[in-house]
């Protein structure tokens, strides 16, 4: 295959597109479209991290009262999604201008988005400069799930989540399934 | 929607399914698989950010050595990706493996897995102990990417990459293009 070098700039993909609520000390809910949502400690704690640059309304909001929610949005919310990116909270109540649902948290208190079929509840235990974002560190206290989303075992339905991806500035449905993790897996002894 | 609370467990999708590659101090390479590959700082600089449990072999690699490429498959290459990911670097090569083609580095000493079409050159940083994983800081030095997915515009042409996306413990292909960043920005005014 043949290649060539180019400058770097925000070379990794798939990421989310996912919707982040935030909350302001005088109870004002926000939200913040980010790619830059990540898994970083996976079970013990859950630690979910989102980077946001110093400029941002959710960046304040978030330093002060230190807790968000990860809304991860359908594919069929792409256009909403987008909206919600390109206008500041400090202009506009996003909930009310683009149709969003609040639904109280079980736990934190920024609200949940309804329309978003995974929500994530997280406690700021950290914040830390990287380069130009800041590294939110959030502990992952509940997560609330569609219940079409999780068959009889417990197992997410990925189809039911229909999730959206975000691959070099483009808005991406899924399509076919390759397998499960392990579906592969070389016979022992390899 | 009517939603039910689980106990959260790597609860963001999509993530990259990703071939990650390092060095021993002695020349002999080797490949992780990782979903936790991170987009932290965009531009200036880039920083890559990878979690890897302390326990694994590319742990030890490039805490001693320090560079790391990260290389994204195609959604054609989920098999080996998840083949990659089911055994230890300490007992196989697993290039000679899963015959993948090492291609030296421009600026780093791990190799190139030439079957990706987009291999991202990093340099750690720093390392932090973040819960259950460590979080490698890379700063991304040089960028390679196929020629058949860059257009005449420098833009990248998604289709010709196959991204593979890690969902659920699940690989997927992405199906139909949604849009493009600020495809639906509201009227100035909002």
């Amino acid at each position: 295959m043949n290649k060539k070098q180019i400058k770097p700039f925000r070379p990794i993909y798939p990421s989310p597109a996912g919707l982040v609520t935030s909350i302001s000390e005088d109870g004002q809910p926000n939200i913040i479209t980010l790619g830059e949502i990540f898994n970083i400690s996976i079970a013990k704690p859950v630690i979910v991290g989102i980077a946001i640059r110093k400029q941002r309304y959710s960046h304040t909001l978030i330093s002060a009262t230190r807790e968000y929610v990860v809304n991860l949005p359908t594919a069929a919310m792409a256009k909403v999604v987008d909206q919600v990116g390109s206008v500041s909270g400090r202009d506009v109540d996003k909930f009310a201008a683009f149709d969003l649902t609040p639904v109280p948290a079980d736990r934190v208190r920024p609200p949940l988005i309804a329309e978003c079929p995974m929500n994530i509840e997280c406690r700021v235990i950290g914040i830390q400069e990287i380069g130009d974002h800041d590294l939110f560190l959030g502990e992952a206290v509940t997560v609330h799930i569609a219940n079409d989303a999780l068959d009889e075992h417990g197992r997410m339905i990925v189809e039911n989540l229909d999730p959206l991806c975000y691959i070099a500035a483009e808005y991406w449905r899924v399509g076919a399934k390759l397998g499960r993790h392990g579906f592969s897996a070389p016979e022992p002894g390899l």
